[in-house]
């Protein structure tokens, strides 16, 4: 396991209620009308009490609007982040039409609005933590937050875009985009609500300024934005992988993984192979897309093996107490390719303290510069995965001690799938995103300035297992 | 400027010689030899009573045995380098070899030794700082010191390799690459110690593990490493440009740019024009190779141009002492395009306060991060250049009040060029440095679990100013 991973010990998820979603707005508002004798004042008040604190006990060696309101316990060397007050049709009002499309209550306050169950789970929880009051940040945040613009390394587009794309419920037999479309007789159009959003963005004098690259826009699910994927692709796109996305559009360099969110809950016992009598499980959709063919070749290599459960299973609350049953008590869970290379299922399997045994040759896997993969799951390329017995017959020959070291491993990183510890998933991904921010300023700053090449892009790379030679550069 | 510019102060460069290069074998031997009685003990007795002030004071929240011992007042957050004790052939060997050439006198022990003259700055400087005793160090230093390579983020392979490249004098009408061929009668080969080096870096098993990638090795001059650059290209280089580098040697993305140390000395007083008779100043080599073949053409255009001072002149110390006169004096400084796109006069031109007239469309430039050279210098393509009349009648057209604003902004970063200031260049270079670990630490361990994709490289990019697509990636 890494430098970095060690010394952190796992943290008990907080099961606290999600900050209000309102918080946003208010923190715009407060800077709109600091005289008006609102809740804005009242919170400002606390802020001043907070700040006066914060000044006399820790001199800041570099003053700035934020630090002197004692905006973020944050280090002072941290990147500063501003968050976009977007129109509510882009953040809560996407929720809102989620509602309204499956007749469901729609609050009429923010501050009502609880996580709906389908969202991808980063952009609920990015926004809820930049929106959070300062003294309910997490201190550890790698990321400060500042009111001015103008002072800002980095700007966060809270859209909603993952939500965006399943406002309209899947019909039966429809497009491949559920969202898409012009919406017919829907009332909201996900495409619409994207160049809606760039419009917004375009006319914002920090979006032109660098053409968006100082900017953090979450794009969990593989088609989110891709109406408008071309118009934003300078910016840090928060990713689940490339499967979807061109090397012109996304990388490894400019973008951060995400993890998505488990979906069952977590073995809280200790490591141990008593209670996991199964060898491999897997439950999932047995007929996948593109990147998941795969799965059915699988199926039938595994579902006559002894000690291996296999089953087709689709969501439900039923599929998911099997689920939750099946990876608690197996060994080792299987994690094919999804319609891109990644899937959530992973994530189920490291918080069950159940090894992954990945077949997804192009997969990408969040956090990988303090998570090493290889030291949690085991990887099995496609090819020798569908080979009758390969794949069994390497799993058994795992020894219970080295069973054991996984499950240590695994133990030892799975605070970083956990969306609600403060500590978690979130202050993991602002750590990814500030890691950018040397290379952003140093792009920005040689863009100004560069004279032009010609017509072939002025490109630097870094690659794996470099056998070959690249020429683009120039 | 940009933020992490602003809150720091030009700080005086230290007076003081540079430490003891004799430490970085000592802390070595020290490792090696813990209970001899030697002056080694007597360091560690020294180094314990700090590490006890330093663990009572400061209760270190992830324990590490050099932080144990106190080796580094850096944040814990800092990663750590491993400074390798390389034979010292490799090192003040190298400045032996280097003398002995010359008939100057040769002394016995490294710390004896002075700086060379001709040696490129950062690889005498960034010895001297991991040679430092502990409390010697910055305290501002972004990299933390240890002596444990289990626990090093990063390993400094600390070759004097641009010495190493000029150690046999330059013989009239030699070959382009001064220290290069078998030597003939001369004792001294820069290509068998370069293939030594690697020989001794390939029979290390921490340059094993990961093929380099986690290594730092000062290139700083274009030539240096020239022979065996393709077996060190997965570490980070630190190098002055890429002008003979290949994109896949060196990139943005893995690399750090490097200045060159200025020759001329600071200009002390402050900012104004009253002393700046002549427009735009240059002297230096009329006849340059490759990507300094412009000069020529620049020479005709300028040459009779009045208040323009332009001279062709060879190292010496009376056009060292003419150019300072010229540059002190002058509102401009022209900087051509030497035999690579970078040269040293830019960083003369910095500390005289003289604002840069850049000629040079493939230039890279130091710290481009933290400094936005658009702020303190001015760009001109070649090919209007070149142009009669072009150049001269744009920076005529710059008001005085603009030139005081530039002239502001130079004496702000002036500091980043002070290789004998602690918190100066090398500080920066570290920072630099430390800012590539976490694609390195990704890198690393994706490159352990990756699928092999066919013989094309799998390569992350970033791109300046998008105009085209590239499809390499897969």
């Amino acid at each position: 396991m890494s430098d970095r991973t060690k010394p952190r010990k796992p943290k008990p998820s907080s099961s606290s209620p999600p900050p209000s979603p309102t918080i946003a707005l208010t923190l715009k508002m407060a800077r709109r009308s600091l005289l008006k004798p609102t809740l804005a004042t009242a919170f400002l008040s606390l802020l001043f009490l907070y700040a006066l604190f914060h000044t006399l006990l820790t001199p800041s060696p570099s003053p700035s609007p934020s630090a002197a309101i004692g905006l973020s316990p944050s280090p002072p060397s941290a990147p500063k982040i501003y968050l976009y007050g977007l129109p509510s049709k882009f953040t809560y009002g996407v929720v809102r039409s989620y509602l309204r499309a499956r007749g469901s209550p729609v609050p009429a306050n923010d501050a009502d609005i609880r996580y709906p169950g389908h969202q991808h789970s980063a952009e609920w929880w990015l926004l809820s933590d930049l929106a959070r009051p300062p003294t309910a940040r997490s201190p550890n945040s790698p990321l400060r937050l500042t009111l001015d613009p103008d002072e800002a390394d980095l700007f966060y587009v809270p859209f909603f875009s993952s939500l965006s794309l399943v406002v309209n419920p899947i019909r039966p037999g429809g497009s491949d985009i559920p969202g898409g479309g012009g919406g017919g007789s829907m009332a909201y159009s996900d495409e619409g609500t994207q160049e809606e959003l760039v419009e917004w963005l375009e006319g914002q004098e920090y979006w032109r300024r660098n053409r968006g690259r100082d900017h953090v826009i979450v794009c969990q699910d593989p088609n989110a934005l891709y109406r408008v994927i071309d118009r934003v692709r300078n910016a840090v796109l928060l990713v689940s992988d490339f499967g979807r996305l061109r090397a012109d559009q996304a990388s490894l360099i400019k973008d951060v993984i995400l993890p998505y969110s488990h979906r069952i809950n977590s073995y809280k016992r200790d490591v141990g192979v008593e209670g996991r009598h199964s060898l491999l499980f897997f439950m999932g959709n047995r007929y996948r897309k593109e990147g998941g063919k795969v799965r059915d070749t699988l199926f039938q290599i595994l579902e006559d093996e002894k000690d291996v459960v296999i089953k087709h299973g689709t969501q439900s609350r039923e599929s998911r107490r099997m689920a939750t049953q099946g990876m608690h008590s197996s060994k080792f869970c299987l994690h094919p390719a999804g319609d891109t290379p990644s899937a959530c299922r992973l994530f189920d399997a490291i918080v069950s303290l159940c090894i992954p045994v990945i077949v997804s040759d192009y997969i990408e896997l969040p956090f990988e510069d303090v998570i090493n993969y290889k030291k949690i799951a085991i990887f099995v390329d496609t090819i020798s995965a569908v080979k009758p017995g390969y794949l069994v017959s390497k799993i058994r020959k795992v020894s219970n001690e080295r069973i054991l070291q996984y499950q240590q491993e695994l133990k030892m990183v799975k605070w970083y799938f956990e969306y609600e510890d403060p500590n978690g998933t979130v202050n993991e991904i602002w750590r990814q995103v500030s890691s950018k921010v040397p290379l952003i300023k140093l792009m920005i700053n040689r863009d100004k300035r560069l004279v032009q090449r010609g017509h072939d892009p002025d490109c630097s790379c870094i690659c794996s297992k470099q056998n070959g030679t690249i020429s683009i550069r120039k």
